[in-house]
C-alpha cells in the first residue's frame, strides 16, 4: 500500500482525486490537509464522503506531510504550490502537482502570465509534465510531475499527433473550448453564482487564459517550429466537461480519412483517449478519465473535438495516471 | 408621470422590477441607489440594462429620495429597510417595502424570528400587506406597503378563500414549497455556488425559515382562529419559480369540485391568479405576474398546489401591482 | 465469475447497471439484449461504453438468456416483464428484476394501479422484496428478486424503522417526492424535453402514481395495521436525484433525539444508509448507493428527509446490492 | 388595428411571438392554426397563455388565413411554407416567414442544402431578407419578408459592417456557436431530451448545417467577393440564447478599437443592436430583441463575440420588428 497524502483537500479537485482514491487497491490515505481551524472532519466540509473517509483536515507542516505520505498530491493555488512542495519534497515524498507551478519551463513566461516571480525557478524545464500518453517514460522516473492544465489535456491531446506527423500547420491554430462551472473552483464568486451562470454562456479571460502559453509549449514539442494559439474558454451552465473545437490548418492535401487514422495510431494502445468516429458529447466522458476525440475537414480547416471531464481527466483522474505511472501501477488502476 | 426611485437597486428584486418599469406607460425612473462608490452606471452592474436604463447609482440620503421620487421601492434588507423608510416617508413620497420589516403585526413576533428589535415598531399593526387580491381597499389609500414574502403569496392565495369559506381545517397546514436559486439573492454563498446547488435538491431552513409567521399571521385573518402551519423550504436547481404543494385537512366531507368552486368564485375578477385544473408548472408562470393555482382531494388530504415566479408575483411584480393600486392604475398596467 | 445478462440494456437503469457491472471483480457480462435490428455494438447507443463494453445488442429469446447467464437482470417495462422472466428463470438463471411486476402482493391490487390481469400472479406474494436492509435474509435464499421502486426506497427506508418503535402514527402519512428527469426513462416525450421540463419545477401523476401501493405494502408490514399514504411526485429539472420529504404524525410524545436514536440504531451496520445531523441534499448521494436520512420535528409533525440517486440505491445498484446477497458477496462489493 | 394570425402556432417561436404580439398595442390576433383536430384552445397546448389568448387552434386553408388577416406569421417547417405562403400572398396578406424558404437567392443552393427542389422557386431572389438593421429599405416595400436564421443572425450582424468596411478578409472565417435546446423545437427527440443534453456540450451538423449559405451569401453581399464561412454549431444545456465566437482574418493591420468604432458606427442608430465594451453572455439579452456584440484582437484573429436570444432576436422579436417594418411602426413597438 502506498500512503498518499492530499494538501489543499477542501475544493472540488481533491474532492474527486478522493473519491478515485478511496477505490484504488493500492492506496491508504493518511493525510488530508487545510488550513481550517479545529481539525474538522473532512465529511464536515464534503458530506458525500460521510462513512467514506473518516480523515480530519489537518494544518500540517509540508514536512510532516512528506514524511507521513510516500506520495503527495497538492491541490493549492498556485505559487503557495511551488513555495511548499519544495518542502515535501525535501522530506522524501513523491509529488504530484495539480497547480500550473512546474508546467512552464521558463521562469519568464511564468511571470509573464503569472503575474509573479517563480517561487522555485531552478526546477523549471526540468520537471515533467504529467500526460502519459506523451511522456510516460520520464513521468517514471520522476519525484515531481506537473499534472497538465484541464484545458490544455483537451487541446494538447488531439494536435500533438498531427503535428507530429506533419499534417497540419502549426500556426493560427484556433481553440475555442466550454467548461463547465466546476473549473472555476469552489471558492463562491459572481461569475460561479448560479442565477448569474445558470442558462448562459459567455466568454473570459479572452486571449490571456494561462493554459495558453502551457499549450503553446507542450505541442511546440512536438511542432518544431513554436506554433501560434488563439484559446478562448467559454462558460457553460454544467458542473463539468469541456469540449473543444479547434481549428487547424492542414497542411498539404489532407483528407479526414487520413486525420483519423493518425489519431488512431497514435493512441492505439492508450486506455484513455478514445478516437471515435461520432461527434462526442462531454456527458459521455463524464465521471471517467477518458478523452473522446474525433476529426472533420470542413472546406479549408481540419477540425478536431475533444472531450472530457475537467475534474477526472482534466484533473484528478491524470493525478491518479501520473501516481500509477509513478509506482508502476497499471495506469488505468483505480478508474475503470 | 409618476416619478419614482428605487433604493438598492443592485439585486435580482430591483432588475427584475426595473425591466417592468421600463415598460410602465405612467412611470419615469428618476433614480436608483446603491452604497457603491464612483457613482457607476447601473448597467456596469447589470449589462442587461445598457441602452435600456442611462442612469447611475447614486448613494443619496433617505431624505433626497424622498424628495425627488412620488414613489419609492426599497429593496433593502430588513432592519436596514425601517430605520430608513420612515424618512423617505417624512419626505412626503410613498413606499413599497420589499423587505419583511413591515409583514408583521407586532414587534414581539418579528424579535422572534428576525433576532432583534424592530427599528420602527409603531408602524407594525398599521401597515397593510400588500397582496391586492385581498387587502386591495386597504392598499388604496395607504402611504406604505409591506410587499409579501414569495413564498407567502404562493401558500396564502390558495389558503386564504378556503379557510374562508370553511372548506379547510386550520391547524396541521403542510406547505412544502421549492423555489429556484434567485430567490438566494444575488450575494455569492456556497449554498448558490453553481457546482454547490446545480444537479441537486435539498431543504433548508427546516422549521425556522422566516415566512412562516407571516403565513400565519395573514392566514389566521381568513381562518378565525390562529392556524399552525409547517413549512418547508427547498431549494431547486433552476433560477426563478416556486411550487408550493400544501397538504390541508378537509373540513367535514368536501369534494374537489368545491374546492375548485371556491377557488374560482373567489379569483372570479382576478387578472393574476388562474384557477387552473392542470397541474402546473413553475414554467407557466415564468416571467409573469401568475399565480397558478388548482386543487385534489388525495385520500384524507386536501391538496393545493400552486407556483409563480418568485421574482415578479413573488416580489417585483407584486410591487408594480401595489403601486398601480396606490395610484389607481389599472392593476395590470405594465405587466401584460 | 458469475456470468450475467442484463435484458432491455438501452435504457438509464441499465446503462447504470453496466457501468457498475463493469467494476465488480466477481461478474462476467455475457449478454446484452433488446429488440433492434442487426446486433449493434451497445456502444452505439450509449457511447459512454466505447471500449469499456464490447458485445453486441442481441435479441435472444428468454431461455437462451438464461441458459448463457447464471444471473439475469430484467430491465424491462412492467407486464413484459412478468411475461418473459418466468421463462428465464424456468432456464435456470437467478432474477433481479427491476420493474415493478413482482413488487406487490396481490394480483388485485396488481390490476388496479397497472390496468391489467398480471402475466404471472401464482408467483405474487411470494417474491421477495430487494431491499436488503429490511430483507436480507429472505433476498439470500431466492431466485427472483423484486428490485424496489426509485421513490419507495427513499420512502420504506426512513419510515420502516419508525412504524416498528411505534414512535410515529401509521396513517396520514404524507410524502412529498422530487426527483430528476431520468426517472421518466430514455424514450423522448413531452415531459422529459428539455425545453418543457428545464427551469421548471412541476407534480405529476397526483394520487395515483403506482409507487403509493407499493410503499403501503411494505411499510404497512413493520407498522401492523395497514397505513395510510399520501404521496405526490414531481419533477425537479436535474438528471438524477430523488429528495422525499415526509411528514409522519409522532405517537403520543417524541423527540428528534429520539427518532434519530430509533434511524441510527435501525442502519448501523448497514454500509449504505446514512443517518446524518444535517439537511442532506441529493447531489450528496448522486453516483452512490448510498441513501442518506436525517429527521426534524417541526411543530405537530415528524419530518423525515431522504434523499438518493434514483438510478444507483433507487434501481441499478440496488440490484447490484441484491446480487451480492443472492451470492454471498460482501454487499457492497463493486460499488465503493 | 393590425389583423395577424399566425401558421402552426404550436412551437416555440410561435409562442414567443404570440407572447410579443399580446404587448403590442397595433395588433389584434385573429386565427392561429394547427393540423391538430377538435379545435383546442391554444392554452391547453401552452398553458402559459391560460387568461392571456382565448383563441382555439383552427386548422384553416391558407386562403381562409389570408383573408382573415392583414399580415400572416408563418411558422411552419420548411418546403410547407413555400406551398402555402403563395396562397397566403395570394389572398392578400402580408406575410413574414420564420421558415428558410425564402432566404436563399437560388433554387440550386436551396436543393444543395434542404435536399428537394423548391416548390416557389420564382420568388427566390426577389425575397428580401428581413434583417431590417441592414436590409430596412426593402422590408418597409415588401409584401413577403424571409425571417433570418437565429444562428445567421448572430454571425451577420458583427461581420456585415466590417467586411463592408474592408476591415476583415472574407476567407477562412471560423464562426464557432453554442445554442440553447429550444431552438431544435418541440418535437420530443433523443438529442433534446432531458437526460442526454443536460449536463453536456455536443457539436452536431458539422460542416452541413443548413445556416451556412445562409451566412454567405447575405455577408457575401458586404464583401465584394464570396467568402467562406466555417460553421459549427454546438448545443449547450440551456433553454435559450446563441453565443457565437467569430474568428475573422484582419486586412493588413487593424486594432481592436478601429473594429469597436466601425461596428458603433455601424449599428449607431439601432436599437437593437448593442456594441459593448465587456464580454457579454447570452443571459443579457434572454427575453430580449437585443444583439449583444463585442470584438477583441487576439494574436492574427479578430475576435468577434455576439450573443442573442435565439427565440427572440433570432426569431420571433426579429418577425415583430419586420412586421413593424412592414406597417411603418416604430420598429420596437411592443419590444421594449
Amino acid at each position: 500500500m502506498v500512503k498518499v497524502a492530499v494538501l489543499g483537500a477542501t475544493g472540488y479537485t481533491a474532492l474527486e482525486l478522493l473519491k478515485i482514491l478511496l477505490r484504488h487497491p493500492e492506496v491508504e490515505i493518511v493525510a488530508v490537509t487545510s488550513r481550517q481551524d479545529g481539525n474538522p472532519p473532512i465529511s464536515s466540509v464534503h458530506p458525500s464522503l460521510v462513512s467514506r473517509l473518516e480523515l480530519a483536515l489537518e494544518d500540517l507542516s509540508p514536512e510532516e506531510v512528506g514524511k507521513r505520505a510516500d506520495c503527495v498530491f497538492g491541490c493549492l493555488p498556485h505559487c503557495a504550490s511551488a513555495e511548499i512542495l519544495p518542502r515535501v519534497l525535501a522530506a522524501g515524498a513523491k509529488v504530484v502537482d495539480f497547480s500550473a507551478d512546474y508546467r512552464l519551463d521558463d521562469a519568464a513566461t511564468y511571470l509573464e502570465w503569472y503575474g509573479h516571480e517563480h517561487p522555485d525557478a531552478s526546477r523549471l524545464g526540468k520537471t515533467v509534465y504529467g500526460l502519459p500518453e506523451l511522456f510516460r517514460e520520464q513521468i517514471r522516473g520522476a519525484d515531481l510531475v506537473a499534472n497538465p492544465g484541464c484545458y490544455a489535456t483537451s487541446a494538447i491531446l488531439p494536435l500533438a499527433p498531427l503535428l507530429r506527423a506533419g499534417l497540419i500547420e502549426c500556426d493560427d491554430i484556433i481553440i475555442d473550448s466550454k467548461s463547465g462551472v466546476s473549473g472555476a473552483g469552489r471558492q463562491p464568486k459572481l461569475m460561479a453564482h448560479f442565477p448569474e451562470c445558470n442558462e448562459s454562456m459567455s466568454a473570459y479571460n479572452v486571449g490571456r487564459h494561462r493554459h495558453t502559453p502551457e499549450i503553446e509549449q507542450i505541442i511546440g514539442r512536438f511542432a518544431g517550429t513554436a506554433p501560434t494559439v488563439i484559446f478562448t474558454p467559454q462558460l457553460a451552465p454544467m458542473d463539468r466537461g469541456i469540449l473543444s473545437t479547434i481549428y487547424a490548418k492542414p497542411r498539404g492535401t489532407v483528407t479526414e480519412a487520413a486525420i483519423l487514422t493518425c489519431l488512431r495510431e497514435a493512441y492505439a494502445g492508450e486506455r484513455f483517449v478514445r478516437v471515435v468516429d461520432h461527434l462526442p458529447g462531454t456527458k459521455d466522458t463524464v465521471d471517467t478519465n477518458f478523452c473522446d476525440v474525433t476529426a472533420r475537414i470542413v472546406r479549408s480547416r481540419v477540425l478536431l473535438i475533444s472531450c472530457l471531464d475537467n475534474l477526472v481527466k482534466g484533473a484528478a483522474g491524470a493525478a491518479v495516471q501520473n501516481f500509477n505511472c509513478l509506482h508502476s501501477f497499471p495506469e488505468s488502476t483505480g478508474m475503470l
